[in-house]
Order: structure tokens, then sequence, then C-alpha cells
């Protein structure tokens, strides 16, 4: 069974000065790059975009490996923060001899445009008004995010991506990249992800986008910076978490364990642990996160759909890249089953495809969890089809 | 397949003067009671409870079924309010000839205390005080729900309930009755419930309570009548109603489909169906739920335990009534293996105990909906039951 330890989740809360990372120290920068287009046809004057780069591209430019984040996550992917010491999200898993080993590839990792943590989203200045976009700031689609990450390719010299690699929203970005870029990308790694959110998936977003915009200090998206809503955002958060989890994760972690006993000032006797964990999350995450930026890439999320309301065909006929797809049998949120259908839809076009399903037990979370397995799958699917490519 | 009508959802949305009762209208009455001791330790000075009966009670006083309703029901179990013409929310499997057939059962429901349709809760006026109780009301378990129950049925001059039914939190106030009150049921009919919730269970209930409590017009309790925190209730309603659903019935109702196109106001291009579901099922709720009262009835809830720290031993070793325990296969917030775990537990305290779980795809609301099978399970073991007491 995988050791139990969370980045995302555990990590934060115990001494983060104990973990070391084979990487040391890391760093991420900013870039601007000229505009895009997006997908609903609104024009950006310009892009800036958070990243960072690890290990060494090859004379051939051929080792290029692009990590995508998932909803909540940052360019910071492996190594400590130079300032906080924090080890990147994917630390576990992106590192010298690690799965995605970067002693023989060159993995970037950049944030996602609508996002808030250094890339152009909605907290950043319109210059053509000097004020942050707010909600002023044009939807983003999965494609969007996608096409960004092609500016900074081109900006960082790269035409052409070994591979890319995502779990949950990440997931969704690879795909993207696949069928968008067909030419670009060598291998596609979704994990944890599907082809398109389900109603329930959607449901699950949409209770976090209520509880932010029906919250009084969200005014529309244009809060005061003093006033924001962060009742909503951490609500949100709490919905979240509790999907990201399996029952048997809480189970063991929680049960219906007691926080503390009951203070005079308590409205109810009974303070369980997992509500105690809840509002920890909720709180923490306000710190990190805007409620804007909450909005466009949740919804970014459910609007993506592989096919697009297009055929199989014509969306999958051009794709070139070889497919691994990753699920994990206790992630009820992004359910194996969705990731099957996935698997189905790439076999029908003859895309090679490998299939994994990992037993593990900790829900969604599976993909940020540290896991001998699912690095040492990562690394044989990588290794291998380098080498099949190298010869090619 | 049973046919897909849930009164507590799609059928108030639809035009309810359609919809035919075979009980007719029927009321709702309120009696006031002297008061009750709670679990903590309270002392209500007096007990007000909104209750309906319906059928006869027979010479011998020996056909008294309580049914208990679940979070949000209330009283008003069956037939059509004389006002609003709203059917009751059971009204599918109580009725002349039906599951829970009146021609043979006298039926009584009660609203449970701590709630907020009519029985003694955070609404009522504290008697001492000469206002609301709000958050000074005590909290209130469902053995205190329980315990005011028995006060309903002396006042009723009844001393023996032939069985106590319930789903989802009613399931837990008829093991109450079994439990601590043995020797006053003789049947007893957990649906869709478990001997205590899990970790994932109170997790959902408490973003519910998070969203209410952390709502600027909560004021700890004490708010403004006109100022309700009605926000933080809609997004509580809206996570419990995606707990209440499965997957399947929401990909049948909802899948992608968008419920308008978009229009220049709209913050995102895409509004999905099930978004708009979610709006609608939050803004119906407020109307006629007190945001204090769900945090009493979620948290009484969260608190249940059958057991509650003693040895089944000790617990059960007493119960007389004999259990039918119903669950249904794609509940996934209260799941079948929750409710075998129960049947377990009965068994091996050697309580006559059959179980059932309804191959039914609709999750957990599928206790609220229209079901031959269902009706007929209940129909079967209450007059199986009913026939070998009057024989004995």
């Amino acid at each position: 069974m995988p050791e139990k330890k969370s980045i995302e989740g555990d990590l934060q809360d115990q001494a983060i000065s104990e973990y070391r990372s084979d990487l040391g120290t890391t760093h991420t920068q900013i870039v601007t790059l000229p505009g895009m287009r997006t997908q609903s046809g609104y024009d950006l004057p310009e892009l800036q975009i958070s990243y960072q780069t690890l290990g060494q591209l090859s004379p051939k430019k051929d080792n290029a490996i692009l990590i995508c984040h998932a909803l909540s996550g940052d360019a910071h992917v492996a190594g400590l923060q130079p300032k906080t010491g924090r080890p990147g999200w994917w630390d576990f898993h992106v590192g010298p001899g690690k799965g995605i080993d970067t002693n023989q590839f060159f993995v970037i990792c950049s944030n996602v445009i609508g996002g808030c943590s250094g890339s152009t989203g909605p907290t950043s200045i319109n210059p053509l008004t000097g004020k942050p976009y707010a909600t002023n700031f044009p939807p983003v689609t999965i494609r969007d995010m996608a096409a960004a990450q092609t500016k900074l390719l081109d900006y960082l010299g790269i035409e052409t991506l070994f591979s890319a690699i995502g779990g949950s929203m990440g997931g969704m970005q690879a795909m993207a990249w696949a069928t968008d870029y067909p030419n670009r990308i060598r291998t596609c790694v979704p994990i944890a992800s599907c082809a398109a959110h389900t109603a329930m998936q959607i449901a699950f977003n949409e209770v976090g986008r209520q509880a932010i915009m029906t919250d009084p200090n969200w005014r529309g998206g244009y809060y005061d910076e003093k006033n924001r809503p962060e009742h909503g955002l951490a609500v949100g958060r709490m919905v979240g978490h509790v999907t990201y989890l399996s029952e048997y994760s809480m189970h063991q972690k929680f049960g219906r364990k007691l926080q503390r006993p009951a203070k005079p000032e308590d409205l109810f006797p009974e303070f369980f642990s997992v509500e105690s964990y809840l509002q920890h999350q909720g709180e923490s995450f306000v710190k990190r996160f805007d409620p804007n930026a909450y909005l466009y890439v949740t919804k970014a999320v459910d609007r993506f759909d592989l096919l697009d309301g297009h055929s199989a065909r014509e969306v999958l006929s051009a794709v070139k890249a070889r497919f691994l797809v990753i699920s994990f049998e206790s992630d009820w949120l992004y359910s194996p089953e969705q990731s099957r259908e996935l698997v189905k839809l790439l076999k029908r076009s003859n895309i090679p495809t490998t299939y994994l399903n990992l037993d593990t037990p900790y829900g969604h979370d599976s993909f940020l969890i540290r896991n001998p397995e699912f690095s040492r799958a990562l690394n044989n699917f990588l290794i291998g089809e380098y080498h099949n490519l190298s010869k090619a």
C-alpha cells in the first residue's frame, strides 16, 4: 500500500522544514509574451506565464515534458520554494531518478491562464484599463490553457513535447495538446481525468461557484482585496475536499473521532475531527487562491469536452500521440469507469493506448500522493516510449 | 424499473394541481404538551408537536404506525394539503391499499423537535424569555426526537407502536424507538439509513453548516427574519441535493445539457441544466426551512450512533422489535454496505431481521420515489408481521 502522504494536504500542515527534496531549491519565473485570442474570441493583449523548468533540454530538443497542474495547482511542481521551503505539488514524482526523471527529461510546468498563481487571470491588470480584470476577464477553456502553453514553448524554442502529463484538470490540458497540436506532442498521459465532466462533477463545482457568487462580498467579482468573498471560497474548497477523498481514507483518517472536548461557547457538544479538518482546509485555501479564479478554472473544467460536439473521427483521427491513461480504483469523482470510456474512445480511433487502473484507496487525491507503483508506471512508459521514438 | 417521480423533487415543480391523492385532503394539527428533558440535560418547559394521523386506531390499539421523516420532511406525510394542494412527502407509499395501508393501519407522522415545521425548535418562542430560542435552543439528538414522539403517543393514548418506519434520519428515529422503548414497539423499519454516520457523511453535512454559519447574515443564529442567512442555507441544500442523487440519475436527468443560450450578462457562455436545477433547489428550500433548524437536525444526524459507545449487548439485548432493513443499490450516501453492517449487528444480537436491497438507480432519493416493488415489500412485511402478532 502506498505511503499516505499528500503534499497538497497533510504535508503543508506538518513541519515543512523536515521535508527534503532531491532537487533542492527550485525557482519559478514569469515571462511576458504577446497576447492571444481566446476560444471565445477575446483578444488578450498580453500573456504573462509563470513557469518552472527542471533538468536539461537535450541537443535534439526531444526530451521536453510539460506537466499540467490541476485546479488549485501552480507552476511550482517540484523542489523547494526558496522563501517558504514548501515542496512542489508533485515532488514525489518529479526529480532525479524519480518517475518523471529530471536526469533524463526537461520538465516544464506553467500556471494555467485564468488561474491566480502568476499567469494571466482575473487578478491580472488589464493593460487596457490599468485595473484588475476581475470578471471582465474572458471565459477561458482548457484549450485556451493549452494554447497559452504553446506560446511558452515557442518562447523556450521547443517545437515538440515528448509528453504532456497531468492529473484531473491537468489531464484535460494534456488531451487538448494531443487533439489541437497533433504535430507538437509525442505522448500524452491523462491521470484521474476524463473526456468530459458528468452532471455530478459539474454539480459539485457549481456548489462551489454558488458559494462564492452568493457571498455578499463577491459583488459581481469586483470585490475589495480587503473584503474578498472568503467564506464562499472556503465553503467551495470544503466541498471539493470531500470529493477528493475516498470514504475509506476519511474513515481511516477521521472516522467519528472528536477533535476536542466541547467548549462552553460551542453550539453543539460534538466537534468531529473531520469538521476541524475541513474548516482548516477552507481557511488555508483562501490565503492562496482567488475567488474569481476559482470560478474561471472550475468552469473551464466543466466545459471541457474532448469531442466538443464533433465526431470521434473528426477530433481524434489526426492525433499522433501515444497515450497512457491512469485511474485510481477508489476515485469516485473521476471514476475508473470514466477513464475506461476514454480508453475505449481512443482505441476505437486506433490511438495506441495503455490503460492502468491503480488500486490505491485514497480517492481522487491518489494522484497527488507518494506511490512507488505509480512512479514506476510513469517511468516505464516514458523511458520505453522515449527509447522507441529515438530509434525511429 | 420504478417510475421516476419524486414528490420531494420533481413534483413540486410540476402542476401540483394535477396530482390526485387517494387520501384526498389531509390535515396537520399542533398540540402543546408538557415539557421534557433533552439528552443534554436541558429542560424544555413545553413541547409543541405538529402531527398528522391517517386511518383508524383499532379497538385493541395495536395497529399504530409511526412514520418518521427525514432531514427536510414534516408531519404532512400523505394526502393533499388543504391550502396548497401539495401532496405529502410519502403519498406514494401511504394511503388506502398502499404499501402502508391506511385501511389497515393507524398512521401517525410528527415533525421532529429541533426542526421548523410546527414542532418545538429554534424558531419557537422560548416561554421563559418570550423570544425565539434561535441558537439558545438546546442541542437535540435523534433520541430526543423519539422521546418527543413518545409524549405525542401518550397524549394519543397509544401505549405500543406496531411499527416505526423511516428513511434516512427517519430510520435513525425508528431505531432509537427500538433501543430506548423496547416495550413500546413491535417492528422497526429503517430505510436507507445506518447505525452511525461515517466521516464522509459528517463532512457533507459540515459543509452545509459552514455555509450557513459563515453567511454574514447568520449572526451567531440571532438573525433578523428579514435578513436570514439564505445564501448559506441554499448552498447547504445544494450540497445535499448532489449527494441524494446517483450519478446515473443525474446523467439521465441532466447529462451535459445546457439550460438555455447564454445571455449577454452571463459570466460564462455555458449554463448547464444541472446548475439551473441546483440553484432552483436552493432557492425553493430557503422558503420552507430555517437555517438554524438545518444546523440542529444535521448535527443530530451526525451525532446519532446506535451503540453510542456501549457494547452491542448492552444496547441491543433488550430490543424486542423485529426489523426490516431496506437499502438501495445506487445510494452512495447511505450505502447498502452500511445497511449490511447494521443487519449484521442486529442478527448477531439475535434480533429477527429481514434485509432487502432494492436495485433502483436513483441514489438516496430512491426512498422518496414511486416504486411498486418497495411498496409491496413494506406491505408484505407489515401485513405478515401484524398477522403473526395478532395470532400470538
